[in-house]
């Protein structure tokens, strides 16, 4: 298997209406998509007004009801999906991205780089940049504005994902340009599944850009939704037809000189 | 002295006609510049047929023929010059940026990353990313194709620099998006300077794609040139009116989390 088909879902969801926002959100997904990748927090919105409201949202993995909705759509339309939620591990709250696979298994990756009012009711994230196997891909997962420190997709590309999955709700315009730059300085693809909507359940007004996207190793957009639109897009991708040197003298990775990097 | 007057200089240099090239070039720069940024291998051209003639047009730093002028130049008007030129140092040749300032110091940068045929006939830059004190500012010197590798940027960025300039030679089409990127993820303003015109002097044309520019840390160009104009654009900056953080709760190098991060 060199061959994936990737999709990627955009919506718009009301905020804690959970269940039908997942019901809306998966039945976006394209038929015949191996790896569909859905915005951060797409089941339960974006602005908890405080802590506490966030903990009644909160989920353990896998055992919660959107992991096990999404467990039970992958396991039934051979469909893996990766999406947000808020994790409950303990005492702690993260915002975690999930991989649920077809076979039942559950993956996660939980939110490292914390955005504005989220470092005050949500958890840092404590587990690192870690990489998944997927048939023969790595895939890579983070979220939202990670996408501001190159870090971030760096670990996950030298730790060797291909794909590297980014649920995001962004507010920002600059993620969808600098997400393609990300693409061409490690060779690799990424795909930013974001949201549309506007909240304003606290002080600041919060609108989405959507703008969810799927970019090649080279940079180029395979596929693409709009600012105001919901729905998914679709792209094939195939390792074997990827090149990995920019040019026959140059590969991103392996011309990286770490002994003259001051990054402490 | 918190205000800076930088100029980006864009050229057509003719192979080899150094001289004449170097007038051109500092003829662009405008009255009152305190700081101007010359492309990449402004003097000489870019296509060296192989590494002996390079090493005909390689320099010593500061006693060179270029560098001298520069100097001259800087002496006479009060305002600094950043300009690359190919630097001869006992038996090797670096692609060289200096920083030639109005009281007659130099300082120096070789570049790390080389592109595809500068491997065959220069050789890597070893002196790594230092930065330099400027007035009140602190620099930092990248060349071209460091672009792509975000560790360039990034540890000017934590060594203090507050301008990145980037003389450059520009043939992919990435490359000023990008630097709106890196201005953004390091909240720092970028200065890239960039040729026109092409040369055919071995196998490959180049094309050099010219849009040079000067970007503001949120991502703001602040004053740029097109893709045929020679010239000069010119923006005032001003340290005192920029706000470091990103928003009231995120500032991008101080939220990095270097344990996570796996840059090796």
């Amino acid at each position: 298997m060199s061959k994936l088909i990737l999709s990627v879902v955009q919506n718009s969801p009301e905020f804690g209406q959970v269940q039908a926002n997942i019901e809306e959100a998966l039945s976006f997904i394209p038929a015949k998509t191996e790896l569909a990748v859905l915005p951060e927090l797409f089941a339960t919105g974006y602005q908890f007004v405080d802590r506490d409201e966030l903990a009644s949202f909160a989920e353990p993995v896998p055992d919660g009801p959107t992991c096990r909705a999404l467990l039970k759509f992958a396991a039934s339309n051979n469909c893996a999906i990766i999406a947000g939620l808020p994790e409950k591990s303990e005492d702690n709250i993260f915002n975690t991205s999930v991989l649920c696979k077809p076979d039942g298994s559950v993956e996660i990756y939980r939110k490292i780089h914390l955005f504005w009012a989220e470092k005050l009711i949500f958890d840092p994230g404590d587990l690192g940049f870690p990489v998944q196997k997927f048939g023969n891909f790595t895939i890579g997962m983070m979220i939202c504005f990670d996408w501001i420190f190159p870090e971030a997709t760096r670990s996950l590309a030298l730790a060797g994902a291909q794909v590297v999955c980014h649920p995001s709700n962004l507010i920002l315009p600059f993620c969808p340009a600098a997400m393609i730059t990300r693409s061409i300085e490690n060779r690799i693809y990424t795909v930013t599944a974001n949201r549309i909507g506007t909240e304003h359940r606290t002080d600041l007004s919060s609108t989405f850009i959507g703008c969810s996207q799927i970019v090649g190793p080279g940079g180029d957009i395979l596929a693409s939704l709009s600012d105001n639109e919901v729905g998914a897009a679709t792209a094939e991708i195939d390792l074997m037809t990827f090149d990995k040197m920019m040019t026959p003298q140059n590969d991103v990775l392996l011309d990286r000189r770490p002994e003259f990097y001051k990054l402490k």
